[in-house]
């Protein structure tokens, strides 16, 4: 490799939020990587704080090239440049648009278990979570087709936010899978918001199918949202992008994210940006390749030494959705005892609703060594869960 | 002086909002200086650039702590740090108290002519701007203070949006007018949004009180916001602070925060922040005497090559406010004009309201050598208009 996915770095002390942890303690949980980002991205934006000036900024043609060239060499999809907004965030996105697209009291429709946040972008702004939950069977997820078109047909729901790739079981939507979603909302005059964020980390030999890309159907009903943050390891950069190929929805969206002030990029975002997505992709092939190796260990140790665990195959995310429904069905508890135990933090599954009381979701996004650290804390914190209950 | 503010540099192509101009254009509109920012800034930022992860970070201690230093230091007033709350920037902050602390169809206080920001902050919330109109008498402003309290009386007047020091008209409230809208406001169960981001840029001799300081009224019914961003011409860094005494104000504006995503800071604003306000005291005084020495000459060439401007006199900002009524009264197609036949670009004042359809705001914080250049321009603009006119 070309470069180094191995060192140990101590991110203590770094006003980090995954490692403000105690001193013995080992975090695998917020879904941010301990691996340095990409060397273009860091060059960036010394290059950038050298000029020494750092006032109001604007977002130049170049950025929105940046993205254009990024899809469609990665992920085969080139959007006009004309559908995309600059935004500080994904999340902030989503709040966003749900106070524009639905109404105080709205159902929004998401697919439990899903990335937490969500539900707070929906209750905080005073709308309702309905959740169509993924079905879990034979330890796979699906989607229940005729329990999704029921919601969406439901006169409140108006809007969908959509996960692809599935942050927490990891799940790569399929094209027809998309294309079937978005039919479904279209015919139910639900808009969709597909949040891709995870669509760059994808296992050796998969990819992902950006939703609007599925179909003109899905395009013509969609704002999708799109960031180096988690590819690049950058969640502080503060950049994404919103790609809303309808003119009218667009207009609509651009209206709250100026209104709430998320169209302006701090002095490093654009050019970060810009680096991470015409710099960075070998990188990326990389970090993958890395990610990949590090599922197979962790699901190597937990088949030979926890075997009562089964961890779900989901080829997307560096974060890995490991059943104990064996163990126990109330995997707060056992993530607390862990953490007291061992040290390790990682993430019960109940944040993320449905059926995540039986799941916790690990993050493997570090070193092989420090993985292997993470891993025997877990062997070490389940068993002695299952001896002393 | 030990920094050097005279170096005519080039911020053209560099994404500026303000240098997006035509190649014979010289832009002195938006509060931005052409300054290089402090060199403790820049180290800061570099330092943070060198270690590679830019993953999502928190306020520690060591920022309040910083921001506290600050106004003990320069201003004499020391706010508790539990006092504090970091937000992505001063405007975001107000649009997110109005949602916050008014209700949809209140009144929202402002003074007028003021910072134009402030309407769309309560118009684009739903709410409506009532203004107390600065009375201009004799070439200066004051508070009309039968009027003010009238308008804080209004059953709907649930907020006052205060400019500390004032923009545009660059003045500094005493301590003894800060109490008395304190108490008007309190009285009138008003919250008192104080908008203290030109607090830094006094002439030479000058200091602003800080609302919050000026009265236990005051403090007991407030919202601060202050920032480096104009100080020390960081706008995209995106850092800013609330100081809020009132612990049950501070919980609402809080949850505030939170829900509109401003409360996150992005992976310089913390560094950069934190050298501003430890390291950047004697950069600031240097540049207040460079302003104050900009707007000497300023003041001087109007006197002289068009005595029939009138300058008002504030001691703070780099923003200068100039009566044109002996030449228009709409000094939006002054301005136009001016552009047009010149390529200097200053602010028609009529954004501002009240009466600023016969004032100009123009930015000196630029070398002495593109003042010049902008003088120029202005007096040949000015006299092409009267004769054309
Ligand atoms: C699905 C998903 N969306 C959004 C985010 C966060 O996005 P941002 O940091 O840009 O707000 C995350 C972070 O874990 C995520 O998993
Ligand atoms: C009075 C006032 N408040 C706020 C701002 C902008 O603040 P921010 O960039 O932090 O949103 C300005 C910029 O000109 C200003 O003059």
């Amino acid at each position: 490799m070309h470069y180094n996915f191995s060192e140990m770095i101590d991110r203590r002390h770094t006003n980090s939020v995954k490692w403000d942890v105690a001193a013995n303690e080992l975090p695998m949980w917020v879904a941010d990587m301990d691996f340095r980002t990409a060397p273009g991205i860091v060059d960036a934006i010394k290059r950038k704080a050298d000029t020494g000036i750092f006032g109001y900024e604007e977002v130049p043609q170049a950025y929105f090239d940046a993205v254009q060239h990024w899809y469609a060499t990665e992920h085969d999809w080139t959007p006009d440049t004309d559908w995309m907004r600059f935004v500080t965030g994904v999340v902030p996105a989503i709040s966003s648009a749900v106070r524009r697209v639905s109404h105080v009291g709205d159902n929004v429709l998401v697919q439990a278990p899903v990335y937490n946040i969500f539900y707070n972008s929906i209750v905080n702004n005073g709308r309702h979570v309905l959740s169509s939950d993924l079905r879990y069977h034979d330890g796979q997820y699906s989607i229940d087709w005729a329990d999704l078109e029921a919601k969406l047909a439901e006169p409140l729901t108006t809007m969908m936010i959509l996960c692809n790739p599935h942050n927490p079981v990891g799940k790569i939507w399929t094209s027809a899978e998309l294309t079937r979603i978005g039919e479904l909302a279209a015919a139910n005059h639900v808009v969709v918001f597909a949040d891709e964020i995870h669509g760059d980390i994808t296992e050796t030999g998969y990819g992902y199918t950006p939703f609007a890309s599925a179909s003109s159907v899905n395009a013509a009903n969609s704002i999708t949202a799109v960031s180096p943050s988690k590819t690049f390891n950058v969640a502080a950069l503060h950049a994404a992008t919103l790609i809303i190929p309808n003119e009218n929805l667009r207009n609509i969206v651009d209206r709250g994210i100026n209104t709430d002030e998320l169209a302006e990029p701090n002095a490093f975002a654009i050019d970060g940006s810009i680096a991470a997505y015409t710099t960075g992709a070998e990188w990326v092939h990389e970090l993958n390749a890395q990610i990949t190796a590090n599922k197979q260990a962790l699901t190597q140790v937990i088949q030979q030494r926890l075997p009562q665990l089964h961890v779900i195959t989901g080829h997307a995310t560096y974060l890995v959705w490991i059943d104990c429904t064996a163990v126990t069905s109330d995997t707060t508890a056992l993530c607390t005892f862990i953490r007291q135990k061992t040290g390790l933090f990682i993430t019960a599954g109940s944040v993320f609703g449905g059926d995540g009381h039986d799941f916790v979701r690990i993050n493997v996004a570090c070193p092989a060594e420090r993985l292997q650290d993470g891993l025997n804390r877990l062997v070490a914190g389940v068993e002695d869960f299952q001896q002393s209950h």
